[in-house]
């Protein structure tokens, strides 16, 4: 991708920003295109994607169907994605023919756990221990290493807690390792934290950082569970998170959403436990609680316009609707939050359904 | 359209509210929608309309099209509106096959100026001194009635001051009236009002009822330029403004948002202006300043869902962005407001192409 590319003029009104992929990360940002006056093209290789719902145009396709990604790249004036899993040739070939932020770097960093974890060491972050995880001696030497409670984690294509394994023994190690068919992995040392937060920062084309209050999540079966604002954080604390955030934003030459999630150590210590390349589950409130959400920060980076103000107006609580939750819709439409739900046919155990935000006054500034 | 149709079962999440009309309210009532999980399929005879953009089908075709119609109605599970001047024709059409809410009656009412004043005359409301005007005698004798400034309006068609005009003698009246091609008229008392306000309430299929807080509106050029709340209105306007439109909406057993246009007289009297069966450009602030807008009110109505709480947590100032204005998107994507646009293509003079939404603490209770 070439640098003229990437610092375009910004796109129109009217203009068309495709994204590639249909969950429910890209009908919130097709929802807070729409806003702005810009039109959005979905592709997606499955077909009852919920942002297909919301968008202009659509495209279901195979991500390695150059046919149909020229065709797409070609119609649309930015391009960007709303999941980590794009595959680097899909980015790469249609980074060629329109701007594609978060850009190339990002993805690759994201998409490998063990470059994520040597790349946010190098910037002079702090993060849980980690070592390479390729054969049996290795993964007897990584435990050896960290000596204690440890998880092992394949390096590519895991989320909410796929392909993770927590192990408390050499031989242990070992075994994770065999099942997960040899795939290259890392082995981090389990950190017993005080609790977790995010920071979901956003950096505009032209450098521009903002950054919203960091949330404190709660996990439930490695799928989050709830988000609130404010966190435990400390000022200092939460000032510490932003740094971080726009720490790996510069490093990246970013232009998007980021989110960096944290585990907060019972000493007070930040670790990077992940990057994430796009908009973010904890950062939902920020669609009742601020004037401009995660979403639509997203969207004015990828269009090269300016970021707009990420104050939040109120305190909040997202909790997500997993699975069988959300067929009690018609009780959950009667509470007092905000409710969103994604349109997903299926209700599957453990799949992100929709979420709801309820609101207080603002009792802190950070 | 029978008793039992209006009141079904509640529509559930992944079904397809149809809206006839496809401008920006169209475009905001689909977007809320989404956020619920509902499909929409837009319904409107211009091809361009903003609304196509954001919603899961599409009809481009012509009210009175019965096939393109039936096709429509039968795929939806409720349909509503954006506009009052659907044909009744096609509202009973669509009425047949699927619930169609707000009813017909709503709609009849608000398609006749001259209907509408007896209506909400009849209810014992206040409304400006009116007259039925269809012939040079009457137009003289509601002139001699009034007895001084005064408007003529055409009964039916007008919106943003067309099919207005300013009367000062009865030859005035005469000669507006042959300007209007004879069409049938009203001449109403004109109101030097001391500040212009509207009430937005929302009335469940269940009868439930709630109002936002009314904003205080100002027109230029017959075109709402900015509406603010609080208002003027004391508390008890406000609780007067509240009962006006639980009045007409409960006297027309109506399921829907329902928009009252008030003018507040130097004496401190509310008359009813003008009433708009559907959400209202001087509601677009709850958006942005309440947990449920008047969007997803409309539509959790129009679903059968109970209503949203219409709590506002903010101050508010909603400024339209006119024609040209439009132009300046660069300089307005930088304001601390809240952004809205469109997705018009044409910048013509007088068109309503977005709007932007500027928040402060909130200082009033109503």
């Amino acid at each position: 991708m070439s640098p003229a590319k990437r610092l375009s003029a910004p796109v129109a009104p009217g203009s068309t920003i495709g994204i590639l992929g249909g969950g429910q990360l890209g009908r919130m940002l097709a929802l807070a295109a729409a806003r702005l006056g810009l039109k959005t093209h979905i592709y997606c290789d499955e077909d009852d994607a919920p942002a297909f719902d919301v968008c202009h145009a659509r495209t279901f396709a195979r991500y390695d169907d150059e046919r149909s990604l020229a065709h797409f790249a070609i119609g649309c004036d930015a391009v960007t994605f709303e999941f980590e899993n794009v595959p680097a040739r899909t980015a790469a070939f249609v980074a060629e023919r329109t701007p594609l932020n978060p850009g190339a770097r990002a993805l690759a960093l994201t998409q490998d756990r063990l470059e994520e974890k040597n790349f946010v060491a190098s910037l002079g972050l702090q993060t849980p221990a980690f070592h390479a995880v390729s054969s049996p001696e290795e993964a007897r030497a990584a435990f050896a290493a960290i000596n204690g409670p440890s998880v092992l984690k394949t390096r590519r294509f895991g989320y909410d807690g796929k392909g993770q394994a927590k192990t408390l023994s050499a031989d242990d190690v070992v075994n994770a390792w065999t099942a997960f068919e040899d795939a290259p992995s890392i082995l981090e040392a389990f950190i017993d934290f005080e609790f977790e937060a995010s920071i979901i920062g956003a950096r505009g084309q032209d450098g521009d950082f903002v950054a919203y209050d960091p949330p404190q999540n709660v996990h439930e079966n490695h799928i989050l569970r709830r988000s609130t604002v404010p966190s435990r954080l400390s000022a200092a604390q939460a000032a510490q998170a932003r740094h971080i955030a726009r720490r790996i934003a510069d490093a990246l030459e970013y232009a998007g959403v980021l989110a960096v999630e944290l585990f907060v150590t019972k000493d007070g210590a930040l670790l990077v436990n992940e990057i994430a390349p796009r908009v973010h589950n904890s950062g939902h409130w920020t669609i009742d609680a601020c004037l401009v959400s995660q979403f639509e920060q997203h969207i004015r980076a990828v269009a090269g316009w300016p970021l707009g103000s990420p104050e939040r107006h109120a305190d909040a609580v997202m909790e997500n609707i997993i699975g069988q939750e959300a067929a009690d819709w018609h009780k959950l439409s009667e509470s007092c939050g905000a409710l969103h739900l994604y349109g997903k046919k299926e209700l599957r155990a453990g799949r992100k359904m929709g979420h709801i935000t309820r609101l207080g006054p603002k009792t802190s500034a950070h």
